[in-house]
């Protein structure tokens, strides 16, 4: 199967997040065939549209001899809903001209499908390949990444390193790979007062004075001055809901929050701490809620490897980025070295997401080539 | 006709604001028999429940021989509705024990009521006597105190001394006067910004921090340490209007409001001139909606004529106070100097508002002796 079939066969299942299924069905058809042994479970209990519904997931592993290396592909099968205003079914994918058009065309059924397609031809006795494939990447990823992580200790499975089919391309294929993601962190700020009249104020207690100088604080802080590889961390102030029609009443709560995007000279933790002593000192609280931690897999050997494939098969060198929001690389990276490359990401996330059909070709070559120099192959 | 018989029939008569039509006609033959001149007039062309929604207003006239001293009671005949829970019918008046019941009994139609009772036996010619009666200053007051000064403009009325028959008695009648009120303003501020995700901070333009700015400059000013007569100017946040769901969006515009009550040291005008620069200053902008300048008669022959009335009814040496609200006195101190004076305030606004039978006859014999002073009547 090419990655052009293989994507399109992904692309018909429709699979709006989170996946179970016939998605699943197809992945594990295309695998098993090449000596993979699948192993798919569910996990969550929730109703449908709860944070709690239940989220299929995919380790498909194929042992290599023993003692041999062992390199996993990670992905999503799960994409964003499709919204309105296609020129082509999200679900029936289409080739017209050079494009192929379906919903996850780039984020990131197509990157799976040349995962599928790059490991059909590498000799199972060239050392141990996996496919960590989660229904659960773009919601609440309770039950994603995290579970098949879970798995995988379970089983003992255990990869030497991880590359992520997320859309890194931005311009063109090839030109970005992320050897690194920044943490985030939101937290939920409160300041309690008491209610009054605007006319008599010694009897109230305005909480707005107080949360002003928290979030004055918070704003003014300088997190760090970025590093080699991560631009400075980042602080926003998100919200501040007060909302009060009754102009003579001070109000008797404050609430705001803000959002931290954090290099890895911090952790959530560490972030949280701190801005909870600036809200307490000025008689607030605080409340965190850490969606990711940063990781860095640090220039070296691994991604010198991604770049040497990405040169030889497009002739562009990657630009080794920290940018953007969060993947599933924040729970990979505590299993091994990881780093995510992929498509373009132009359309993803968009109406009529496209995928070139000669970039699935392409990338399947790149995507063998990293295959075969992790595990150690020499081609 | 009592001061009770009169506050009976004010009660009876439903005059939520805006008042019209009944309330005005027990007023008006109240004073009919008495031999003043009555003027009604209606002004707003507005549908019901508008700010334009018609009000009516009375100015009537007594007129002392040529040259006499000229004094005026002024005080508005709508009210504030009933609300639930009444223990009597709101606009039934009943008397039960010591207490007369009823929506308006001390804000104001019982002070008015007092009124109308205590131009009773003051004879003709011992000078000029008039009623400045609104029937909107519960509610929007763009066309009651307002346009009663343009009629009296208009017909050459021009009282010496004026008082307003507000509830400003705190714990006993006779116990507080208003020789001022502090003046009042609202500003909404705003600042534009440029919506974008957290991730991609250079992107979007946050206006959280430039508010957070304003306001923390604003809630760092004093006003002013307060003067002989009046406690210190006031400024409040009393609302920072960002509701933002989403958690990782930097919204794309801030709105909050300020309300600050203010004493003589400043206008409306020049607070709205000192806020806009501190908002501009910060790339934000401000809307002030003046709703009183303060006002202030200094203690001096005015004064200590009321609290010579007070004194000589119930013993009790009223204080001279500026605080609280405002009230129709911010117009009015335009027109001649104005003191006010009237029942307990402790029922206002409330459920089961209700006066004392006796402050009734106590209040009347107060305002015959403010009157009889005013207008140089040797009683």
């Amino acid at each position: 199967m090419s990655a052009l079939e293989n994507a399109k066969a992904l692309i018909a299942c429709e699979s709006v997040t989170p996946a179970r299924g016939p998605v699943f069905d197809a992945m594990e058809a295309m695998l098993s065939p090449l000596g993979f042994a699948v192993h798919r479970f569910t996990r969550g209990e929730g109703a449908e549209g709860s944070e709690e519904e239940p989220v299929e997931n995919l380790l498909a592993v194929r042992e290599g001899p023993a003692g041999s290396k062992h390199f996993a592909f990670a992905g999503h099968l799960d994409v964003v809903p499709p919204g309105e205003g296609w020129s082509t079914d999200a679900f029936g994918p289409e080739v017209k001209g050079e494009l192929l058009y379906g919903r996850g065309a780039v984020d990131m059924k197509g990157s799976i499908a040349c995962m599928a397609a790059a490991v059909a031809d590498v000799p199972q006795d060239a050392g141990t390949l996996s496919f960590l494939i989660t229904g659960d990447e773009e919601g609440p990823a309770l039950h994603g990444t995290r579970a098949l992580i879970d798995a995988m200790r379970q089983r003992g499975v255990q990869p030497d390193l991880c590359l992520v089919g997320e859309p890194t391309s931005v311009n063109r294929l090839g030109d970005m790979m992320k050897i690194g993601r920044r943490g985030s962190v939101n937290i939920w700020l409160e300041v309690d007062g008491t209610q009054g009249h605007v006319a008599y104020p010694h009897l109230a207690d305005n909480p707005m004075p107080k949360m002003v100088a928290i979030l004055a604080e918070l704003d003014a802080l300088v997190l760090d001055e970025g590093t080699d590889w991560f631009q400075a961390s980042n602080l926003e102030i998100t919200e501040f809901d007060v909302a009060n029609r009754a102009h003579n009443v001070i109000p008797g709560k404050a609430t705001a929050r803000i959002s931290i995007r954090f290099n890895d000279l911090h952790t959530g933790t560490s972030l949280a701490e701190r801005v909870t002593a600036i809200a307490e000192k000025h008689g607030g609280t605080a409340r965190p809620v850490i969606s990711g931690e940063s990781f860095l897999t640090p220039p070296g050997a691994f991604s010198d490897m991604v770049a040497a494939a990405v040169e030889a098969e497009t002739g562009v060198t990657p630009e080794a980025s920290t940018s953007g929001g969060t993947s599933d690389a924040r729970f990979l990276k505590d299993v091994c070295p990881v780093i995510e490359f992929g498509l373009v990401n132009a359309t993803m996330h968009k109406t009529d997401e496209a995928v070139a059909v000669a970039d699935l070709d392409t990338l399947t070559r790149i995507y063998r080539r990293i295959a075969l120099a992790a595990i150690g192959h020499e081609g």
